[in-house]
């Protein structure tokens, strides 16, 4: 099956590694297809850069109409309800993906993120998902999602994650940020918690819908439009 | 004080009945200011034509930055967000609006709105302002919002009212699209309930906002954007 | 307009003091006549007070009945269900006045208020009104309501303010008692956020739906009382 | 011990009759002492008889400080909040008993009640009690409450019993209203499901409090008043 | 009247602490008949020990079919669904009775139990109970149910019980394990605030319902078993 | 990797039909075990069949500790806390499952099950896990489990998947029973909306968890017990 991984930032280095994590957590038969629009934003950093990045997303996705599913590789799952609208195959965001993987395996989960500016946003999104009850706590590490491989972005975030730990009583730790993916397996291991990275979750869970026969919902919120 | 009222898809003879509605809602120190983007989705039904119109959106919106208040007059309250992070001043969206003024006037509400596929939208939107318990019921007369005008469209609205009061138990009716705000009056009258448009709600109660000296807080989920 | 301001405890001073701040926000052409029940306890300092203060308030607004809306200057929203089944204009306490502008104007907000004791009182108000999601702290200076402009009083109100900013996360200030509205202009400046005082939301949102031809719903819980 | 119960509205031939059923309901050594305001409204009929009963209630309640435990004879369980702040034994409303007792015996509770303006007020109580996922009805006869004897009205009751059944899926029915006692037992046989009176088990829960020595907290809500 | 308490881990000595707090909360002509089952875990302490509790507790129950109610002595309410299934008469946890207690005499409460593992649990009844919001905090000593009559149990109790009261805010305390009933009065008295502790409670409200002639409800969820 | 199938009913038939469905919702390379306990409930119809197949159940998992996942194939969620206590893999429920993928294709889902006494616990299940908010209806056919493939069933499932579309607006359909699983694509192609069979979503969504390394956080609610 083929899963179109949208970026919706449109740095291509970016892209690459979300790429690589994509194909890494992929099944042997699944092929991946990253990309992202080519003109937006540089980064996703809270609501307006979701606004500004939506006619170049939509305008990169229409490209790629014979895809199996679609994962949104950003952690606010931008633009995921239009996305639903084009394309018959399942669409997850990775914000979307982590919270149901957290909630499979644990019954609190801390989400560990860049910028303080976002958390509001993730919080509406958590609420609309049905999760707040599970979500023990947001925390911003307020590293620019650019800046993420710079020294000294993992002991921040390595901070955050004791802080999520101890104060929240947290069972199990979200990364939130398409950049954070690497750190995973690392982080895991030092605090003996289970960690999810978005990216891995949402190439799973499409997956697992297409290969259930699972589609998008067309009767009524995600119709395919009418000429407008 | 003058309020740019944002019209977000591109048919001008909407903005044109919008702005009369405004104006006509307007005190009199109050200057209307009412536009569309120039290219985008002619009418916006249901989440792909939410996602089309905002680079459109934003880009009309910052020719405008002078403006004291920005009323988005689109019962989705597309946009209203990132609007937020662009002007200082109070930004509300007509849906949202109306949902405040009907919880001031009445325990229950319903609304009436054109599609149904637009009804999943507006049940997020009210869930996240926290108006769910007091929301009643969303019904689509299932007219496009450009054929609003057609004859029929009167009593398709006014059968649906008569059920949002009957079976819903609605207090108070909510027209839900800037195209019906004319029809306002007429109903209130017929049902003896109060019916609520939210483009006067919306010019109204940003009005009062701007003479109580308040702005949208800048301090996290609305802070002016780092250049990215 | 003609709108009524109703300070529900018998303290003729702090009438004084609400109405003078209820016309410094009034539009030119509306007219303020504030009062107070003659009799009933001297503040409202939690629930027996909210019951005591009844008969007398109700005793005073019923002198008042041709006015085009009226305003509960007390920020436990005092009385306002009985109101609405006397007034035909709309009735808004100033608590809920301030809750639906933050909620207009920022993504969380706390409030501060006088006395511990009626913090439990408000919680019920906030969550009915459905701003409980948004409201991220309600904090006590334990200042007695009648001792506001004693020397000191406005150091304690800060020192809460900035732990609402700081540990709350607040993005917004409410004043949570008529007599702090004056300072509530030094306070903004002072944190750089927006702060409401609730007799100005109040005043402005009434103002606002009497000019959208908006009354209370009659048709159930605010029927007018059959004699009994 | 004594247990005072107060019928909040001025009927002394309602009030004997929440006397006998309260006194039929309690424990043997238990002290019914039932008593209603000199004045106020006859009967309690939305939120103006609730604000316009206050002051006589408070008058009341005060004659009577040596009690063990109150219960508020009144569906809306008016004044149970001030009450708690007069008295040191628990106060309980009927309403409020009523539906502990339902969610003690069921999954799901409909309510029987008198007139349809009642119902936004007790929905307002049974979201405050943290009752509203088990509660699937509020249905109304609309009978007046001082009229609940006359012929006919039984038969209304039970149209509204098997409706609350039927289309509800009640598991068991709350009659609300002080005046339904005495149908308890015949509906409960007819439908074969529980039936539950308020007063019945607000006596046995307020009984059950006194005799496991537990007051009303006094450390903040329900703080004796200072004087004021 | 005949109560039945069940404790449902295998330890008799537990029983018959438990059996000496339902008697000293028992009405003088209730008998108290205390059992546990023949095997299983010797405490229940988390989500295993309930889950292998379940068929020694069913065997037990059957033994007592004459009984006028049950009280299930665990503070997770372990089988509460599955015994109204079998008994006619009410069926309370101590857990779930404490809860109710708390909801009728203060406005927020916490619990101060034995194991962190057993807090999500917890948390879950609390949330389907419907008193989320009125639970400000569940604090765990970590002493194991088995020796919370060693030395410096009471201290670590009494400890976790200030916090709940400085930090939570909480009115009243539960005592959050059968176990810990005996230190209810001196923790009331050194605190000044009501301690609650659910065998007592469970005791009288059971004993109410069985007065008040309330049974479970058998028309849906707890329903006689068809022959498997 | 090895998924263990846990069907909680003591029919071997059933198992069978279960395994089948598991097997051809699996992967290439997933071994799919599937087994029952030996002795308890032949279905699990209600409470009390959940707490009576509990140790069988737990007897049975204990012969399988070389697992990767374990999926509890009975719509009920049952024993999935006290497995997820033993198992270091994933475990899920196919309710949860099917109600997880649901959220993530549609946005509201009805549930079409086999018995009425079934939906309290179903609801509180869809409330715990976070999505009563999605869920438009539980509707049940009142089929006894060990009778859906009697002629007859299929008709009548029919008719309730047809009021859900039309009554409930569910936009996607999860079928409520390990045994309705044959039916899915039949049902899905005559409605033409997504229609969800819990065993493929669960069997899926594993295969996902472990693939992306993720196990159940042993740190809180799912430790390891401590011998007892």
């Amino acid at each position: 099956m083929k899963v179109l991984v949208l970026n919706p930032n449109s740095t291509p280095a970016m892209t690459r590694q979300i790429e690589m994590a994509a194909r890494s957590a992929a099944r042997p038969g699944t092929e991946i297809v990253a990309t992202n629009p080519e003109t937006g934003p540089a980064s996703i950093q809270g609501y307006l850069d979701i606004a500004a990045c939506m006619t170049g997303l939509l305008v990169e996705a229409e490209k790629y109409e014979d895809v199996d599913a679609v994962v949104v590789a950003c952690f606010d799952d931008t633009g995921v309800d239009a996305l639903r609208c084009i394309f018959d195959g399942p669409v997850l965001g990775i914000g979307e993906a982590a919270y149901h993987a957290a909630s499979m395996i644990s019954t609190r989960f801390s989400v560990v993120t860049t910028l303080s500016r976002s958390i509001p946003g993730l919080e509406v999104n958590i609420s609309r998902y049905g999760f707040s009850a599970r979500c023990c706590g947001i925390r911003a590490t307020d590293i620019p999602v650019l800046e993420l491989e710079t020294d000294g972005a993992t002991s921040l975030i390595e901070a955050e994650v004791e802080k999520a730990i101890e104060i929240d009583r947290a069972e199990c730790i979200i990364l939130g940020c398409a950049g954070m993916a690497e750190l995973r397996e690392h982080v895991s291991r030092k605090f003996n918690v289970p960690v999810i990275d978005g990216i891995a979750s949402a190439v799973g869970f499409t997956e697992s819908l297409v290969n259930a026969g699972l589609k998008t919902s067309k009767s009524s919120a995600y119709a395919k439009p009418t000429t407008n």
